[in-house]
């Protein structure tokens, strides 16, 4: 009866894929809504997940000398009033704090929708000469964006993110660096996540207000929409001039410092969970899951299940992150259900007959696969199995990515392709915000980027049949 | 000329402690200033100083089963008022969200000044039976409050911090667990900042605002004054009846859980400086530096000094987190200066004479001596150099907490004692605010705490001479 429910509470993916993500998001508790309207709870299992994707890529970031630091939560109004585009694309989605300690404050502070201005101006104070470039700064923080409508993890008001700022004395290294923490977010997201990405960069109505170029990491979801994990933005002079960041070069002449900045947040859970997931529940990627292998004793209270139980769960948890569900008011059907919903890449079933054999059962999240063992192979038994879990998730990904990418070389086709298989679709485009702008209206997807693989499909432009030499990737979007 | 210069730039630690303090934070580059008032930049260096203590102290609390989460930055006004005395303790110095996304709010948001009010609410939503018990979070934040004089790291508006929130199914498991985590809070601060403290129990009057108890480590500075480094609250019942945090116990019946909560923050980084620094600067505990050893070649440009200081760097970074300082614009003397300025615990001299007898020379920051030490067994001298340091720098403080804690038996010796040698007293006390109060008045002393280790001095208080059987530490504060 028990297990019946547990799955039954979830909506079927294919009925209503919206529903079925907050499903997941609930029942594998990652998160929870709060009093905070738009703003949710990261729950340990949900936070967890975060703490290992941050571990990893905060590394890679230390490989290549980024530094960490902190910057405040709170911006005065007029240095977010410095640099144009970016005021226009960022204040109308801004919190406000107005009054603090009792008293209305002389200038409104915003709370950081993303920290240019703040850093900008540290950053202008701090910076005397070439001597002292580049700098290379991160921080982990929360930031804020009003946004209407909210998702969990993926448009929350509030959301966790890491944001880089590099400052370079040219313009080579400052794009050499915008590229170099690309490839770090294209790592991670494929060789941690087990996502296939597209690399590309932005079309000009498409890229951050305020930088000259962004270049972004995009993945396709289950239902064909694309989720923009990662953007690096090459900023130029942009935030430099109005900012002041200035320095003097070895010939004592001043300069205006070329600029960068990246970030990626907590939604790349929300791509995890709807890359991944299935009617089961959660599928997590093995190098981040909270849980690597869960081990479900059989008959626990007959003769030597729970030492033997016990014994393994000893041996692995040194060197996987192991969990031993001696729970004993559920069945292990429930428990079955119950480490499918939370995405546990393996399940361990161990009972009087395999203890006899010594062996045991190893079950495949991914597929299902029951795998026989010998209990002196465990430990390298497992490590196979994960990474074979691992490629299986990527390839899964992966063929769904070509499968669900299309190409088309006029409207017509444009229009059909997106509404018979909801996905990618490469086309050519003559450049124009207009066709941009048409095909948003025709079809809801948006330019996600001018792939770094160009390839000339056509020289027309899809949309309005003119001379076009970009090709670009399409999609409706997260 | 530089060299002069440098050292110059710092105020005399004897002179003006506070203007030396402000001097080290600016100059050895752990914060500056910025455009928010009251909120500071942490620095890479002084926020590597963070990541340390944060590494060491997560991993203490999830050796204890406690996991990492995160709740909301902003509270509803109406969760902030639940609880009374949390209120009034913390309204004041609160800032509100009233204006967002371009529209006014219905209801006001304060910035969290702590999280006892959001974390409660959720608790009362996930809590149904005993099972589920205990729930043992903590989350790594910022948190805002509004005060009005602020000085980097010990009073930030904003500051970085952890707060872990427990819930239980009985009241002496609760209480265990705050004592736990105190301890926890004892061990950083004596074994990784090298700092001596005095473990107690506040007073009423000081307690946290709604806490039924509060623990807490003090410990002392340079000038005698008082840091609190680090509290842990029992809050009995008090946030979960007006809360409803309830559970069914195991005869099916409902009852509220007991709670607590228990926080450190970036303070801590005040502590080091003002516990260990000195007239050359920083004096950093070897677990948490940054940087543990510097390498500083001599004459570099001679034959073979580069090369070996480049070997020496790659050996002992494999181990400590090591730093080769090849700036060409600088004197050996400038460098020797700035890295003391740091704080680095060791600094390693190397030029071409020691090379030719395949030495170098150790120089201890704490004490300044010179070490000689052969090239072969320099992995081995390091490590054992720096436990002396770490040992040294905690007996220093050590005999400045034992030398300037004083025994008072009444008010005039207490006065006396507290204006002539700035400190603590250790003072019997009758139980009574208004003593606390006088005392505070004429002294500017708070109580620190009624010690574990309590010892019967008299049988009368310190301030209105009647019956008293409780030994109080009193201390002027930071």
């Amino acid at each position: 009866m028990q297990e019946k429910n547990y799955v039954k509470e979830i909506t079927n993916i294919d009925d209503d894929f919206a529903k079925w993500y907050t499903d997941i998001v609930i029942k594998a508790e990652l998160a929870d809504y709060t009093d905070t309207k738009g703003c949710i709870v990261i729950k340990p299992y949900g936070y967890e997940i975060w703490e290992n994707i941050q571990k990893y890529m905060d590394n890679e970031f230390k490989k290549v000398n980024i530094k960490n630091t902190y910057f405040p939560l709170l911006i005065p109004e007029n240095l977010l009033q410095k640099e144009k585009d970016h005021v226009e694309g960022f204040a109308p989605e801004v919190a406000w704090v107005s009054e603090a300690g009792e008293e209305k404050l002389e200038e409104r502070l915003c709370i950081r929708p993303t920290s240019e201005t703040i850093i900008s101006t540290m950053y202008s104070k701090w910076l005397k000469s070439y001597r002292d470039l580049p700098f290379l700064y991160n921080q982990w923080c929360n930031v804020l964006r009003w946004e209407k409508e909210t998702r969990p993890f993926l448009r929350s008001r509030e959301f966790l993110w890491q944001e880089g700022h590099t400052i370079h004395a040219t313009e080579k290294e400052a794009r050499d660096r915008t590229l170099q923490m690309l490839n770090i977010y294209d790592d991670v997201v494929e060789n941690l996540l087990a996502i296939p990405t597209v690399k590309g960069i932005k079309t000009p109505k498409e890229k951050f207000s305020g930088a000259e170029e962004t270049y972004t990491i995009e993945t396709m979801m289950y239902d064909g929409k694309a989720l923009q994990t990662a953007t690096s933005h090459y900023f130029g002079q942009n935030f430099s001039i109005p900012f002041n960041i200035k320095f003097k070069n070895k010939e004592e002449k001043e300069e205006y410092a070329y600029q960068t900045s990246w970030g990626s947040s907590t939604r790349l859970i929300g791509g995890i969970i709807m890359a991944h997931g299935d009617n089961r529940g959660l599928k997590l990627p093995p190098k981040i899951a909270p849980i690597q292998v869960v081990i479900v004793p059989i008959n626990m209270h007959k003769d030597n299940v729970y030492e033997k139980s016990l014994e393994l769960y000893n041996i692995l948890n040194k060197k996987y992150r192991t969990n031993l569900d001696i729970r004993d008011q559920y069945t292990p059907g429930y428990k079955f259900n119950f480490w499918e919903m939370k995405g546990v890449p393996i399940r361990i079933e161990i009972g009087p007959r395999d203890i006899e054999k010594n062996e045991c059962v190893i079950v495949r999240r991914d597929t299902n696969e029951k795998i026989v063992t010998k209990l002196e192979n465990i430990d390298k038994d497992i490590q196979n199995i994960l990474d074979l879990i691992h490629n299986n998730m990527y390839n899964e990904c992966k063929k769904r990515l070509e499968d669900r990418t299309t190409i088309a070389y006029n409207l017509e086709e444009f229009i059909n392709q997106m509404n018979t298989k909801q996905g990618f679709i490469k086309a050519m485009w003559c450049g124009s915000e207009e066709c941009e702008n048409k095909i948003k209206q025709l079809t809801s997807a948006k330019s996600r980027c001018l792939p770094f693989n160009q390839e000339k499909i056509s020289d027309k432009c899809v949309c309005c049949g003119k001379k076009a030499d970009k090709l670009v990737i399409w999609g409706r979007q997260y």
